[in-house]
């Protein structure tokens, strides 16, 4: 059993032990019941190995971590509000089980268990880990405002989306391993370093997202195909279709994202034959690749043991390489 | 002009200096207009309040003053998206003014802001001051679920609307306080007999409130008499009359407060008349007198100068003696 599947189970035994609260219930079961739902708990893992890289004692990243996870967790239940989604982890989400306001006021009071989590790690350096965790909830809340920005204007740039997909996502696992750095007591350089390959592991993740929802495999990616397309997301695929077509082909694709479109398959059709005529493919696999290898560079930078960088490599290339 | 005087002028031009945020446009300028909405800015005069009781210098309580406010408007704005409610102090609420999508957004990023506020006054004891505002904040959380619940409920006891104040209304009041005094640097037992203070005064002050509602006179009060009854708010009022009506008067007072009710002015008749054969007004006045009293007791056990805890009970009084 690799290191990595030792701190998720830490994670999911350290999040199944505790109560977050009990009355109301309707604040508390949403509550129980979403952080139940599972997932690969990826942030608090990437606080725990970033802990362990620097020798620190991974039992005292474990708050941090499920702080991490939590907070995570509250965002993914208000932006199923925002977007109304009726699903989340193959079941139902909050909103639609319960109802907006229980969603809302469910969210706000794991947004505060989140800090409640953190401040029961009695750290040393609250400060520095608190600043690192509060900022990047702010940016997180700006990138789901520029996701919602996005969906109304017809002008997203690619250096837009990087941005936005950088707050909404990536800088979120940065932080992760800057607070299980912290926790161990590395220095700020060295924390900062792995922020900074936690921030471009996550773009490539991201891009990754993207394009397996154009060219993954249908049967191993779990959902269909083409579901952003459906939805009209501005994907970078679609946004470097843009940049790259012709004046007339720019025009088609515009047509296809919007009230004008043929019927899902069909416009799927299209949409990846355009994708298909301008290399959208291989555009974006050096994008992500650009990314990847920088956030490996520096990872490479960090001063700690290289069989532990090599680790942390590994389970990255993992999730980069993965097809679903 | 008083201490109380310059504690609020001071904390409205700390929060006017600051820039909260520029991009994305829609989540800061919500935050801007919520925050220049005005208001007593009763919680930040309470904490500077607090610090200058013990001794402390006013000015480093000043980021967790606004971290105080801007919780409470966060809490607003999302209580605004709740109970639907189209005004906030005289203008348009966020979620009407914006959407409930922004409102959500910018709600969660001021809560974020807030812990920025507090993490930006550096604090020595910030563990302290963060568990005291983190415990806090879930609890006005706990506090508005139960709210939300006793809609739908026709089974609330006094001792449960009592809980829910306290929780929704007094304990960010208690709080204000405590943190007050822990930037200054008081002991914790001090501390803890401040927080008593200002929950019980939180506590009659909100009794003062519904009392108000019903009691008041229109011309000075601002808003119309009954409004809790016209929206069937189960206030201390009318859960006591419930329970000293005779059973036909109890069936008389359910129905008022069911789809089966007359029109507006006739509904506040009927229901004050209740009031009024029950003599519910002073039954109020002895259980806000009840908490009033207690908040002025642990004031009094406060080990600070007398002429200062003298002020700070003037104020109480001046708050709780209003009449509208």
């Amino acid at each position: 059993m690799d290191n990595f599947t030792v701190y998720k189970e830490k994670i999911d035994r350290f999040l199944a032990q505790k109560s977050y609260g009990d009355f109301p219930e309707d604040l508390y079961q949403p509550i129980a019941y979403t952080l139940s739902l599972g997932g690969k708990r990826l942030r608090p893992v990437l606080a725990l190995a970033a802990c362990d890289l620097f020798g620190g004692d991974i039992n005292r990243a474990l708050p941090a971590a499920a702080g991490l996870e939590i907070f995570h967790n509250f965002t993914l239940l208000h932006d199923d509000i925002m977007d109304q989604a009726p699903q989340r982890r193959g079941k139902t989400s909050v909103y639609k089980k319960w109802n907006a306001n229980i969603a809302i006021l469910s969210g706000d009071t794991m947004f505060a268990l989140a800090y409640r989590y953190f401040l029961s790690g009695n750290y040393q350096n609250l400060q520095t880990i608190l600043s690192t965790f509060t900022d990047t909830a702010v940016e997180v809340c700006e990138g789901q405002q520029y996701d919602m920005d996005f969906e109304n204007r017809v002008d997203v740039t690619i250096s837009e989306y990087l941005k936005m997909i950088r707050l909404k996502t990536a800088v979120l696992l940065g932080a992760s391993l800057k607070i299980g750095a912290a926790v161990a007591g590395a220095n700020a350089r060295q924390a900062d370093l792995l922020y900074q390959f936690g921030v471009d592991a996550g773009l490539a993740f991201q891009l990754k997202d993207d394009w397996l929802d154009a060219f993954g495999d249908e049967d191993k990616f779990g959902k269909s195909i083409g579901g952003d397309i459906v939805a009209n997301k501005k994907t970078y695929l679609y946004l470097k279709c843009l940049e790259k077509a012709s004046p007339s082909d720019r025009d088609v694709l515009l047509r296809l994202y919007s009230p004008e479109a043929p019927e899902e398959r069909e416009k799927i059709k299209r949409v990846t034959a355009l994708y298909g005529k301008y290399d959208i493919q291989n555009e974006t696999i050096r994008e992500m690749e650009y990314f990847f290898n920088r956030a490996l560079h520096f990872l490479d930078m960090v001063k700690a043991f290289k069989d532990r960088k090599d680790e942390l490599a590994r389970f990255a290339a993992w999730l980069y390489r993965r097809d679903h």
